[in-house]
């Protein structure tokens, strides 16, 4: 068994306990014992004086390869954004961009102590290499939408998201590990990019293999207008008529829900991916958290992309959610830095359906763990209740080492097997070659 | 000559210059030269590969003590927070308590670049004994009020900022140097703390005196609510009646002007002095900054107290900044990465009344400089627009070095001159100290 010894082990289990100076037993991967005393069987003990343990941090959305394209262009609307700026760098990029984007991506994650994350994109085998070489776990959806060209067709659609699923099945065959480190999902892009009859069969099917659906909704006040007036419906009045929503749904924004919506969300236990940072920098607005709570809507957080965040960092996401809620409804109270954690940790297991797998510390929860030392962060002193500390601050400075599955990751700064320095300069030459071809 | 030779200098002047591959030479603390070619009279060359240099930040409204009562109370309303929490705490605190609070504090927002500040507190001398020592610049305006106790009366507040105002001409006089690093302003708290008869003597005190007067103003709703029942107008509109306003005036916060207002204040040439974090911790709203700039209003940035925010980082608050505002009007465009950098510095300079001192890179400025290393940041790569680069990606773990007039104040993680182990110490006794007096 190997040992962690910790000054404080911040649970987020369902009591919300907090441990002072315990011993967390680690077997094959999985918490095999939380102690006051020495474990007996004890092989390795690493003592952790000072130091915090909180759960791994649970990235609910994200396109993590697009950190290439951070900063492409910023402070211009969404449609000049995307027609000018995103699509075209996108179409430019191929299978070993993602991959390099994705390992310096999942690098980031690593460093605010994100060891899971739920990912849409394309070329997925990329990401789900990366995923496999840096050692983190991914819920992974190829972003599947068929009425943005003629070519594309609902069954063609889900064929590329099969080919996928085939292309996972045989990675688990190889690991049986990693059945328990890359999960499938289906990724319908969006009810405005997605057809009807592509939304319903994604719907069926995934409730027959039993999996996650990820889907952006209710982003902005215009993807709802447009729905509106294609149906008559709201987006997630839409989805609900044609049998879509249901406890695997994963939708992401949620910006702009009625109350009605909220009520259906609420009703088919869909859980929400809030993205504040995005939110705010393309200024879709800001989603009405504090009333989804009160629905008793299961609400995770993400980050979103790099090119609309323009960071991969959890802390910050975490800070901006405590934060924002409060002032735009001018009530202090609401989006408290404990519920916050809960986002980041807990609530996105159960969003990603692996409450019985990660986010929270637990016997028989695999050992995803993050290790904080609060010296390293000048304004987490004095100390104070230890949620606010986390959340308002700390920073991803803080986080000294990761573990997932029981192996550490992230170590003093720095990804184990990944050579930080030279992937640098290879995203940098994609980047070049990029703002080059967009340019002509 | 002191040479520096960075590889980028973003200059934050009129032109908004950019220069790569500068010589920046600084003679007796002042930049004397910046040039192509390598300075004839060079005495040293601190070459700094791939860093960039920026103007120093400066911090255009805080109580930079409160650092002991950060988290104090998080999560609940203003009222109860001030009352219950705050003011008690505050009663505790001496004046050692003030000097290592201001010590650790200074240190804090040193690590976020910041090199001058614009401070409202008590125990004034003391937070001037830590400036002088941390090596910074401070604006210092002793906060007085008259309307919280009968004991207090215009006479005796302005006698108490007299009083430091003949300390600080006790320092100036024995170091001339130090009459350019601490300046006196006055600090009527309020217009709800303070009598008509003293805000109108410190107006014409502060004319004839010609130095700044810092206010904060307008800050909730509830404070605009009680100015109009008792005066009939809103604060801003009271002050201008009573011959108050003009362009000495720093108003920290301004969250609820009125469109009558702003033209107040931009007739005035008041200068804005925006906290985005802690006006959303605290619930006090989210101030019109796209407004103000279309009344050309001076607009500058600030940090607040660590208690309400709970950082002195202006990393942090640069990027609410930047963010905020876009997701509140539904606007992308607005209030964009470069207003920000604007906002933190060659504004506040403008604010604290030292624009011809500091706040840009220029000839004839004093060398207050913040050399960043973007490589210590993993979210500034790939490279792209310096102002989003900085605002959106970087942190405060980018600054290497900090030096003002001349000198490094902050090298490699830590300020000079400072224990910072021993100083977190001390201030986690004061905590507990305080905390077990309003306990008892």
């Amino acid at each position: 068994m190997y040992v962690l010894h910790p000054s404080l082990v911040v649970t987020m289990d369902k009591n919300m306990r907090i441990l002072r100076d315990v011993y967390l037993g680690i077997t094959n991967g999985v918490i095999s014992e939380i102690s006051k005393e020495k474990p007996k069987d004890a092989e390795e003990i690493v003592e952790l004086p000072g130091r915090i343990i909180i759960p791994g941090l649970i990235n609910a959305h994200t396109h993590v390869a697009m950190v290439i394209l951070r900063g492409l262009k910023d402070d211009v609307d969404l449609m000049t954004w995307l027609n000018k700026y995103i699509f075209p760098a996108e179409a430019c990029l191929n299978a070993d961009d993602v991959y390099y984007g994705s390992l310096y991506g999942i690098s980031e994650m690593l460093s605010s102590g994100i060891t899971t994350f739920n990912e849409m994109y394309y070329f997925m085998e990329k990401i789900a290499q990366a995923t496999i070489e840096t050692g983190v776990r991914s819920v992974l959806s190829l972003g599947i939408l068929d009425l943005v060209s003629e070519d594309r067709t609902p069954e063609k659609e889900i064929k590329k998201a099969h080919d996928f699923l085939g292309n996972l099945e045989k990675l688990w065959n190889i690991d049986k590990k990693l059945k328990e480190r890359l999960f499938f999902a289906y990724g319908p892009h969006a009810p405005y990019t997605c057809s009807e009859e592509l939304l319903r069969r994604v719907a069926e099917l995934a409730k027959k293999k039993k999996v996650r659906v990820h889907i952006h909704l209710s982003e902005t006040k215009s993807e709802v207008q447009q729905i509106k007036e294609k149906t008559g419906k709201t987006p997630i009045q839409y989805l609900e008529s044609i049998g879509f929503l249901g406890e695997n749904v994963m939708a992401a924004h949620v910006v702009w829900p009625t109350e009605n919506d909220l009520q259906i969300l609420s009703h088919y236990k869909v859980n929400v991916l809030h993205n504040p940072i995005s939110n705010l920098k393309l200024a879709s607005g800001i989603a009405p958290i504090d009333k989804m709570f009160s629905y008793n809507i299961n609400v995770a957080l993400g980050t979103d992309g790099a090119a609309s965040n323009n960071r991969l960092d959890m802390f910050r996401e975490m800070h901006l959610a405590a934060l924002i809620h409060k002032g735009n409804n001018l009530d202090p109270k609401i989006v408290s830095a404990r519920e916050v954690l809960k986002m980041a940790t807990i609530n996105g297991a159960r969003a990603l359906g692996l409450e019985n797998q990660i986010g929270s510390i637990e016997i028989n929860k695999f050992a995803d763990l993050v290790v904080l030392n609060a010296k390293k962060v000048i304004s987490a002193w004095p100390k104070h209740d230890i949620y606010s500390r986390i959340v308002y601050a700390m920073d991803r400075n803080a986080v000294e080492r990761v573990m997932v599955d029981g192996k550490w990751v992230w170590v003093e700064g720095k990804p184990i097997n990944i050579n930080i320095e030279s992937l640098r300069e290879r995203i940098q030459e994609i980047r070049d070659h990029i703002e080059h071809e967009i340019a002509t």
